[in-house]
């Protein structure tokens, strides 16, 4: 499946450059986009494990259908509307990598599961009483519901911190015929600071030695067994280490949901550190030595705004601003630009040009005194992470390497 | 106008405590809306100034209908998109707060000028290359564009910063005939730090007298000059500094749009530092001594969660993040604390009870070990600022002071 209608002709489609499209705007180029879905899937593959992509980054069904294509083996979400979206864009397997609580998202996921019967929705439990709360709900509505067991990080978000609690949680859902147990769940990616990397090997160890633990208890419902982790960040180390062992039930999915589109910022960085890792594997004599493809993730998403003033020297400021764009990993950094009417193409923006602030409209560009820059100009930004600045825009711009609009993709928050 | 059913049956109406709303939720108390609706439209009456709240605050249709219905003489929007909201929901004034810069974003506002013939448009100005485009294009297309020349601050936003700026632009702006120089605008919120009230009444009388000057020159070629200012930090000076000269020809005009639903975090600090200036004022003999409102703008908006974890002693989890609420002006504030099933009504949560950390879909909050919480409670949070909370929702409940839902109020964001 293709986002692309090489069919049309370019002059028919809107385009960025001949200033068809009000800005700012948000813009996917296509290429790398598919690129970069390529790419993940074919790791996976080669890696023998399963892709569950995180939907939320992108709440874009136009996306999740091409994940979905290209052979994701369900979607991931975070809330029972995400799910719905999911399971609306084509997902027969939806993983909320969130707890279900509240009788009000109960009764979301109750009548979601009544409009798709096969669907196979999976939730995380990590508390006894979430477990009771569950049971006596889904005993109510006479309807299973799989859980995957949640093992969480010290100090980190939700999930079970030690054997007591796993022990406890598990004999509570036994209680409650509705549950059924499914597999076990972590996110890695909360683990931050010195020595990270033995930190998240440990932590993923663990968490499949507790799967396997469970397994030999018989403690799981379910004839295939979850064993699910990875965000942006550490996917490899997951891929590696939840397929090290010899259990055959056992289903090891990952979940990363930003390299669909990748960034210039934290996941740019989080991805050279994967990308180092995967040589550093290719030299032992471990692995078959094609683990590291010879193309990395490419940034795909830009924000497109005008040159909106230039009141004062040193200052520029563009109209766009808190209300479009992620800012809370660095601000978005200028990548093209370009001077409608004048110039043939975009250029690489002067990397003097920085954003120094920003406001919910605005945002302010520090530049050189004598720089060649004009109110109406355009400049083309990338932002980290990508999931903030998805969730700003209710229509995505899917463009081509000549910036003409091939489709506009809703967004589903 | 009112948007309280008072007719229906309360048992019809869907109730957060009951948990007939999935959470998290963004609310609005109906009785603190009107509240603080009636607080700014008696401000702006007993000041003889005009008021043209900014709508980018809630771009709430509803909200918008409630303030013109008040006695708002026009709504203020940041973009085109926002200004054909505004004209939607029947503002026939509408102040753009903002340049005008682009040919997609100029057809947009020529698109709207044919759409709704009685609008009165005004957007904001402050260089000479931006008049020959907007001129050039409004030539091209036969209809006038009303302008406001933005006077800035040094090391703030956009704006002439000096006299030689403010001279060029209005020659040039004197050569297109079909852009009409209406008035003069400046938002005075971008003055910070120490003697800020002395900074900022300096330049309000700066940009007043500027007003005054070109009026003399007689640059405008409207009948009325607008002369605006004013966020929801300095309205109270802006409407005692706009008001004092002797020109008729000049309407003064308030542009705040926090107050409508307030906050407890920055624009609650910003209005206690107003209300202490007019009980100031009343002290004086200068003004009769009826500008100080026995009663202060309430806070109205909350996000309503669920605690969705208690994974590990002293920390919940709670189950909104920064896809919810905003996060730049503090973290989101316990207000309220509920069990379903349980507590009678919400009680006021423990101050001990903090927010220490925001994810995308996730909040941390630190607690005391031995905290009266569980997983499945519920809580109310402030937010600050407001404008940050409303972009992220597509639907705001507006709930009676029962917690019933009265409305479901969409944002056009």
């Amino acid at each position: 499946m293709s986002l692309s209608h090489n069919t049309q002709n370019p002059r028919s489609m809107r385009n960025l450059l001949r200033e068809e499209i009000p800005l700012p705007a948000a813009v996917v180029y296509n290429s790398r986009l598919q690129h970069n879905l390529q790419w993940m899937q074919n790791f996976v593959n080669q890696r023998g494990v399963k892709l569950a992509p995180h939907g939320k980054t992108t709440m874009t069904p136009a996306f999740f259908r091409l994940q979905l294509a290209a052979g994701a083996w369900g979607m991931t979400i975070a809330t029972p509307q995400q799910a719905r979206v999911a399971a609306g864009a084509g997902a027969t397997r939806v993983l909320m990598a969130n707890q279900l609580v509240g009788r009000g998202n109960m009764q979301l996921v109750s009548a979601l599961l009544v409009d798709y019967p096969q669907l196979e929705l999976y939730c995380l439990i990590d508390s006894v009483e979430n477990a009771r709360q569950l049971g006596q709900f889904f005993a109510e509505s006479r309807q299973n519901l799989k859980l995957l067991l949640e093992i969480g990080v010290p100090g980190g978000r939700t999930g079970c911190r030690d054997a007591a609690q796993v022990r406890a949680l598990c004999e509570e859902i036994q209680h409650w015929p509705q549950l059924q147990l499914a597999g076990v769940e972590t996110y890695e990616g909360l683990i931050h600071g010195e020595c990270a990397e033995g930190r998240v090997t440990e932590h993923l160890q663990q968490v499949r030695d507790i799967c396997l633990d469970l397994l030999t208890q018989e403690k799981f419902t379910t004839e295939s067994v979850i064993l699910s982790g990875a965000g942006s960040a550490w996917y490899d180390r997951v891929a590696d280490i939840f397929v090290d062992h010899n259990e055959p039930r056992i289903l090891p999915i990952l979940r990363p949901g930003c390299y669909l589109t990748h960034d210039r910022g934290i996941y740019q960085q989080a991805q050279a550190a994967v990308m180092q890792r995967l040589e550093r594997l290719e030299k032992t004599e471990r692995f078959d030595g094609h683990y590291c493809p010879p193309e990395d993730l490419q940034s795909g998403l830009e924000i497109w705004a005008y040159v909106q003033s230039l009141p004062e020297p040193g200052m520029a400021i563009l109209n766009f601003g808190k209300r479009d764009a992620a800012y809370d990993a660095g601000l978005p950094k200028p990548e093209l630009h370009f001077r409608p009417g004048t110039d043939p193409a975009p250029r690489v923006a002067d990397e003097a040009w920085q954003l120094t602030g920003i406001m919910d409209q605005h945002a302010m560009m520090k530049i050189p005194d004598d720089a060649d820059i004009q109110v109406g100009d355009m400049l083309a930004l990338s932002t980290s992470h990508p999931c903030l600045t998805f969730d700003k825009w209710r229509q995505i711009l899917v463009i081509d390497d000549y910036f003409n609009v091939l489709e506009v993709a809703d967004t589903c928050f």
